[in-house]
């Protein structure tokens, strides 16, 4: 299923993609899309049903927000250099065991959403990722296998990050992380059973209609049952916490000089097959 | 006024401890203590001129467990390094700027529950530090004096910090600082008015009855409106936000070797002038 939420900032209502791709609303069936819903095997199994009998009103797209597509999220958690393509852009040797480093909730704003450009900023940066979220606690997992288990969905994530907040300010990444606005999600929520192999999946960004990054998940280092299984063993996992699993290689650091950071008026647009698009516009904060 | 919050985790009820150290009941006044609340004068208007009225009902403290004094937290910012004799005894130079870090809402439970020391730790350490709970909405403030008018109030909070996680496992602070029950907070949320000198608080933590750290704010490098005001530069805080100013001196990793770390069976015990007290006993997780 492709779940979302649609409406204004703070009032979204439930939906759901049919596979038609029409609009279906299910304000009628839950409260939310969030941790509690995912972790509700027979709420899921209600939606399933209803999608399928196809009695779930229509809902008109035109002009409707897309907001992201989860609720209440507790906590995103970000794997640093997961991309062999990236870490060597970057210069940075490919790290021995996950890098983790958090965004604050409220960092995460819808897919199409104006993200703001921080005050004093000369390097912000994009990075395309697969955000998992999580399903079913997990705590101290002893395999990838398992950490897969706890995987509700996958959703598009833009981790934008400010390079001189995040690396040359002092002190850990989360500076660079967490500027409001820095974490579109989104468009929808596919359920893990929508997808065959989370290491197969192409992701790509565009900057101004210019392709820019153009990876895959197969070049990540630490697979995503594999992130699931070592997060679980620093911290625990809830139902509706987001992992962004890292980004490919092409972001504005990795370029020759000038390195062509974003600013007001640039257009952002990134994809990962089968989970949607988001497309931003870049504004002054 | 000493705002707290008392009953079962995850179904605490909003009390006020009253002058004469009596526990007073909320819940007919307002839902919860969160972030809501602080940014509205009008309803700590009501509370204040209901416990003046003595109109409050009592509560029974006898067995009662108290929660965090904070419900809904967005999130939880930190402050490394942030006290010069703290700074000294880890060997590192005074930062030239706050060093910035997060952790987790989920990793606060209340001042006197379990911490639990994470499977394959060797190293978890303490550290007593004043937290801030932002009382408004600070974003690009420009001053210490606008940084202090943002806050709400203040509270004890225990900065548990596990340091192979945080400093020899590749990647950022994080890893070793959201481990499970990794930040007890509490026992009260003391409101700004009643503090008249952030930066003229003593701070004390014993381990098993004796004392580790016997510190003061006099020493922060970064005082707390200048923290504020720093940190709204990078992030958003919201109401309900909570910062955590950094530790003075006297934490293990500051010890010579064999390092003093935390084990199951440990009790740390930590108090802030004004603020209260708190008690840990250690379990393994």
């Amino acid at each position: 299923m492709k779940l979302l939420r649609v409406g204004t900032a703070g009032a979204e209502r439930p939906a759901l993609l049919d596979a038609e791709g029409t609009l279906r609303d299910l304000s009628g069936l839950v409260d939310d899309i969030d941790g509690a819903l995912l972790a509700d095997e027979e709420a899921l199994r209600r939606i399933r049903a209803a999608a399928g009998s196809g009695e779930l009103p229509a809902l008109d797209a035109t002009g409707l927000r897309i907001g992201p597509p989860l609720g209440r999220i507790g906590k995103v958690v970000c794997i640093g250099l997961n991309y062999h393509d990236h870490a060597r852009e970057t210069g940075a040797e490919p790290p021995a065991e996950p890098v983790v480093f958090l965004k604050a909730p409220d960092t995460v704003v819808g897919p199409n959403d104006t993200v703001l450009v921080p005050r004093g900023s000369a390097k912000t940066d994009w990075e395309v990722e697969l955000a998992v979220v999580i399903g079913r606690t997990a705590r101290y997992l002893d395999s990838a296998e398992e950490g897969l288990a706890h995987v509700a969905g996958y959703a598009v994530a833009h981790d934008v990050s400010e390079r001189e907040f995040q690396i040359e300010r002092g002190g850990t990444w989360d500076k660079g992380k967490n500027c409001e606005t820095f974490n579109p999600l989104g468009p929808w929520l596919v359920t893990a059973d929508e997808i065959a192999d989370p290491q197969d999946l192409s992701l790509r960004l565009w900057v101004n209609g210019e392709l820019k990054q153009d990876g895959t998940t197969a070049e990540q280092i630490f697979p995503v049952g594999e992130v699931v299984r070592y997060v679980s063993r620093f911290m625990t996992l809830y139902p509706g916490d987001v992992i962004n699993t890292g980004t490919p290689a092409g972001v504005a650091m990795g370029a020759p000089e000038p390195k062509p950071y974003l600013r007001a008026g640039d257009v952002v647009e990134l994809e990962i097959a089968g989970l949607g698009r988001q497309r931003q516009e870049l504004k002054d904060a």
